[in-house]
C-alpha cells in the first residue's frame, strides 16, 4: 500500500465512536490527555500490560489481522481472568509498519471491536505511532471483588491442583501453521479447533470469577507458557511443589491424530504446549465437592483435575515411564523473555 | 553485545525489589498475572498510555539511556499532571533488540528508577520482549479529587490563556542534537539547558496538581506537539478560538542566541516547538487575581498569560507583521500519527 496514499490514523479516528461508554465509571475515554475512570463500588483493580512484536509474538503470514487484534486483547483479558477479576477498561499501542494496509488496520480494529463487545470492555485510550514491525502493546485494567483476587502464592501442601480445560490445542494450531504440507494433508474439520485456538483463544473469563467467587481456590494463574512453566512459576510463588499425573491431563480428542502427523508426542504438547490461555489453579482438598457441587450450579464449567500440591519444589510428572521433573520446561513464545 | 553472553532478564529480574511500594494502596505488584490496586480514597483514576519507538522517537545516538529511561516515563507523568491528578502506578513494556547492552540497559532501568521515586511513583507491572527497535510503552494510572480532573473541553469565550513555563527549549535541544557543528561551536552553559529540555524534561506535576485544586482553571492539556497544535485541540474539544499574542509567549533568555546559530526564528520553535512537556491552561477572565494569589501563596509557581480564548475556531497568532492563523503547526514528533 502506497504511504503517500493514506496516513495512519490516530486512536481516536481508529476507534471514535458516538456510542456511550459500556461501563458507567468510564467518565472520559479517548480524546484527552488521560482517560478518566470513576470508581463506583469497593472493588479492587487488577492492572495487567502485555507487548506483542510482528515476528517474535506472531506471524502476518498466517495470522489474520481480525483474530490477531482479538488475540492482542485476549491474551491480556486471560491475565485479568487468571486473579478472577472482570475485564473493564483497554489501552491499546500500535506501532504500525509501512507494509501495513489500511484494509489490514480496520480488519485488525474491527477485531479488536469484536472482543471488546463480547467482554463488555471499553477502549479507554492509547496510541498509534509508526515502527518497522508490527506492535501491539494492551494495559487492560478490570475490576475484582475487595480482597477476593487469586494470587499465584496461596497454594498450600495437600492441595488439588486443577486446569480449566484441554491443553495443547494452542501449540498443535501453532505447529500446524508453520509446517503448512502436514495442515493440507488433514481434513479441515480436524485442523480447525487447534488453529482456531492458536489464531484466536477465548480467555476464561467466567470460570476465573466464579473460582474466585468459591472461596475454595488457594492460588491461580494462566496458562501462557505451557503447564510446566506456570504451574512452576505457582509453586515457586507458594513455596511448594506439584505433582501432576499424565494420565488426567485434559486434551481434544483429536490432538493424538494430529501429533502423529506432525511427528509429534501429545504429552509433550501438553505440558509444554503454550498460549491455551486455560487456568491452572489449587483447591483445598477437603473443599473438592462443595467446588464442584458450586460451579455444577452455576453454568456446568467443567474443570479438571490433574495432580496435588507436594512440600517439595518443582512440578513432577508422573507416568508410566517414571517421574520426571518438568519445572519451567514449557513453550517460550518465542519473544518473552 | 553477543547476545548468547547474557540474556534479557524479565521485568520482575529487571525491577524486582524488597522495598514496600511507595503507594500504600498498591496490594501487589510486579511478580502476579496482574497488579492489584485498592482504591482507598473516593479518588477518580487518570489513566494515560504513550508509546516511544527508537529512531522515531528517539535516537540512540544522542539520548543516554538514564536519560531516556526518565524522558519514557516523564511523558506520562506529563499527561496526569495535564488533568490535575498525581501520578501513582506505572506499567513498562519494553521490546529490547539485540544491539542494546546489558549496561545500556541497566542505566535505562536506573533512569526509570530516580524518575519513579522522584514523583513517588511505583512500577506495578509490565513486560519485557525481544524486537528489532528498542520500543518502549508506558501506561501510568494516576489519581485526581473526585470530578476535579481538568479536560481540554472545557473553555470558554473570554477565558484567558496561560502556560506554565518557558517554550521553545526542547526543540531547540533537539536542533543541537542533530547538527553537532552547531552545538560545539557553542559554549556548554548556553545550550545545556536546551539540551537537557530535550534529553529529559520535566512535568509540571505540582503546577497540575495545584491548578486543579484552584478551581479557576477550565480546561488543560500539556505542550507535546508545540502550542500551536496544542492549544487548537483544546479550542476543537471546547468548540472555541484562541487568540495568542506573539510578544508574551516566554522563552529561555539563550533562545534567541542559540536561534541565530541554528538559523532559525525564536516564534518558530515557541509556537511549532514540541517536547517542552509545560502546560496550556484556561482560566476564567474574573478569577485571573484570585489564582495568581493562590499559586503566589502556595508555591510560586509562575505562569504566563498568553491570549485569550474567542468565539471563532482555530489558533491565530497576533503580532507586528499581522495576524496569522497558526492551528496544528506544531511539532510531529517524527512518530507520533
Amino acid at each position: 500500500m502506497d504511504r503517500n496514499v493514506w496516513r495512519e490514523p490516530g486512536i481516536i479516528e481508529l476507534f471514535s465512536t458516538s456510542e456511550s461508554p459500556l461501563n458507567l465509571d468510564l467518565i472520559k475515554g479517548i480524546g484527552d490527555d488521560c482517560a478518566v475512570i470513576r470508581p463506583t463500588t469497593r472493588d479492587d483493580f487488577v492492572v495487567t500490560s502485555d507487548m506483542l512484536v510482528e515476528d517474535v509474538h506472531f506471524d502476518l503470514a498466517w495470522h489474520p489481522p481480525f483474530s490477531l487484534g482479538r488475540k492482542a486483547m485476549a491474551v491480556n483479558i486471560s491475565d485479568i481472568a487468571a486473579m478472577g477479576g472482570t475485564p473493564r477498561f483497554a489501552f491499546l499501542s500500535i506501532a504500525i509498519p509501512p507494509h501495513v494496509s489500511q484494509d489490514w488496520l480496520f480488519a485488525f480494529r474491527d477485531g479488536i471491536r469484536s472482543i471488546l463487545a463480547e467482554f463488555t470492555i471499553d477502549l479507554a485510550g492509547g496510541d498509534t505511532v509508526r515502527g518497522e514491525k508490527m506492535t501491539i502493546n494492551v494495559t487492560l485494567i478490570g475490576t475484582v471483588k475487595e480482597n477476593r483476587a487469586l494470587l499465584r502464592s496461596g497454594a498450600g501442601e495437600g492441595d488439588l491442583v486443577y486446569v480449566s480445560g484441554n491443553l495443547g490445542s494452542a501449540a498443535a494450531g501453532l505447529a500446524l501453521c508453520q509446517n503448512p504440507e502436514v495442515r493440507s494433508k488433514l481434513a479441515d474439520f480436524l485442523t480447525a479447533p487447534f488453529i482456531k485456538r492458536h489464531l484466536d483463544p477465548l480467555p476464561d473469563v467466567t470460570c476465573g470469577s466464579l473460582l474466585a467467587g468459591s472461596g475454595c481456590v488457594t492460588a491461580m494463574q494462566d496458562i501462557s507458557d505451557g503447564l510446566a512453566t506456570d504451574l512452576a512459576h505457582l509453586c515457586s510463588q507458594s513455596n511448594v511443589g506439584a505433582e501432576i499425573d499424565s494420565l488426567k491431563l485434559p486434551c481434544h480428542h483429536d490432538l493424538e491424530t494430529i501429533c502423529d502427523e506432525l511427528g509429534c508426542l501429545p504429552e509433550q504438547l501438553k505440558i509444554g504446549g503454550g498460549e491455551d490461555y486455560h487456568l491452572v489453579f489449587t483447591v483445598k482438598a477437603g473443599r473438592k465437592k462443595e467446588l464442584e457441587r458450586y460451579l455444577a450450579e452455576r453454568s456446568g464449567q467443567r474443570i479438571f483435575h490433574v495432580g496435588m500440591i507436594t512440600a517439595g519444589s518443582g512440578v513432577i510428572l508422573l507416568s508410566d515411564q517414571g517421574d520426571k521433573d518438568i519445572s519451567y520446561q514449557g513453550y517460550s513464545h518465542s519473544g518473552a523473555i
